[in-house]
């Protein structure tokens, strides 16, 4: 499972407030506290009205110097990703390109002259996708396009949209679904999720984020943007790869266990 | 979700004293434990060496005494089964019907006449499954089977058989494949499982019993064995429902947490 720190958003209102007066110090220990936990890589999304470009450079460079691992640039801004990739010490994640017009053809030279991976985000010019059918077709029309475009399918993370259950469950319920088929439809493609957006407006978000990777995780999903300080969250990850045979010999699920990451923190 | 008590089971050390002992005290506290956690029905194994078909009617009568929810009646012995249907006040669940020749000839006038529902359990003469295809296999003879002698769907719990995950992770993963084929393959029939068997000489077993029930859930696991006492598991079902589409609004889950049922409990 490859995980990716959710937490260095600007739009969580302390993590902005802290790029906004340029506190590199409070971001990079964010950025420790997520490898610490185990994120395999660090989203860094640079969200200020007007500034977007600038504030997600700024970022790349002072998260890098307190963690080493790749980061996922995560904007919707396409002249704020061509800024930042060649910035990356490692190589990036793209966040993200979609089926909408404009977004596709400003990344795709982008994508072709820095080759980093890419998420493929689920989400055309008529707006998010409503169903099970629309998220594998849109899906195929990303892979195809950006496979025609050269980019290997072992570098394509397709997110097939997560939409918050609060405005209907069958949005959760059909991306468990589409996850499963493109999974399947696809052999060697990546699917990854922007999980926590699942629990927005309902009660006990980490719960419902904690159940939702797990149901995810079980149709195929391995990579997520989550927040790898929830150590539950956590917890389930390493069991889920145990128990759906991507951990050999429950090797690393042992390991966790023998280094006393399998039992809540004490409060 | 049909969550069904694990709890009363004499192959457990202090049940199995409790009930050679006749303490019918005992076990009727862990009856109104189990339904107070929530179970919708009490499994009993009367499992005590030489002596299950009595201690099975003797755990029949009493815990009914103490809970007002149908039972699971567990046992590899058709006589002790044949026996307890009767004494049963509310339809019981039959644990279990397999596809093995003398277990199920047994069975079936026993189910005929007194048309309990049923768990099948695919396990046939040749001994446990050892994957998806032969769990599938088994399941769709043993349906066919229960169906052609007047058994409705609706009565039939699939059971595709735990195996530990510590004898080999395949085991784990193929029954969370095989579940999701009966499911599709048979509409309307019902999947249950003994989640707990799935941990067994691992650590942190309960973490594993949480994961494995919601990653069956994600391929229409709709009944299981569990221990309905783990506040964590029916927390993790509660919201494995709301994301799957079977709680209509969410309506459940913001009720379970009105009543304060989403929190861990403190210790």
């Amino acid at each position: 499972m490859w995980i990716i720190g959710e937490l260095i958003n600007c739009t969580r209102k302390k993590v902005g407030a802290a790029a906004q007066a340029r506190d590199a110090v409070q971001i990079q220990e964010i950025a420790r506290k997520e490898v610490q936990a185990g994120a395999d890589m660090l989203d860094v999304n640079g969200g200020l009205p007007g500034q977007e470009a600038e504030t997600l450079s700024w970022l790349v460079n002072i998260v890098q110097q307190a963690a080493d691992i790749p980061l996922c640039l995560d904007s919707a801004d396409p002249e704020a990703l061509r800024i930042a990739i060649p910035l990356c010490k490692h190589r990036p994640l793209l966040n993200s390109i979609t089926d909408e017009p404009a977004r596709l053809e400003a990344l795709l030279p982008v994508v072709k002259e820095h080759r980093p991976k890419v998420i493929a985000l689920c989400m055309s010019a008529a707006g998010p996708p409503m169903g099970v059918e629309d998220r594998v077709a849109t899906a195929g029309r990303l892979i195809e396009r950006l496979t025609g475009e050269g980019v290997v399918l072992d570098d394509i993370y397709v997110d097939a949209c997560v939409l918050p259950a609060s405005t209907g469950a069958e949005h959760s319920k059909a991306l468990v679904d589409a996850v499963g088929k493109i999974v399947s439809r696809y052999p060697g493609v990546h699917c990854s999720a922007g999980v926590s957006n699942v629990s927005f407006g309902l009660p006990q978000r980490k719960l419902l984020n904690q159940v939702y990777l797990t149901l995810l995780m079980a149709h195929g999903l391995d990579a997520a943007i989550v927040d790898p300080c929830d150590r539950q969250l956590m917890m389930n990850i390493r069991a889920a790869e145990a128990l759906l045979g991507r951990d050999e010999m429950c090797m690393n699920y042992l390991r966790a266990f023998r280094e006393g990451k399998l039992e809540p923190l004490a409060a």
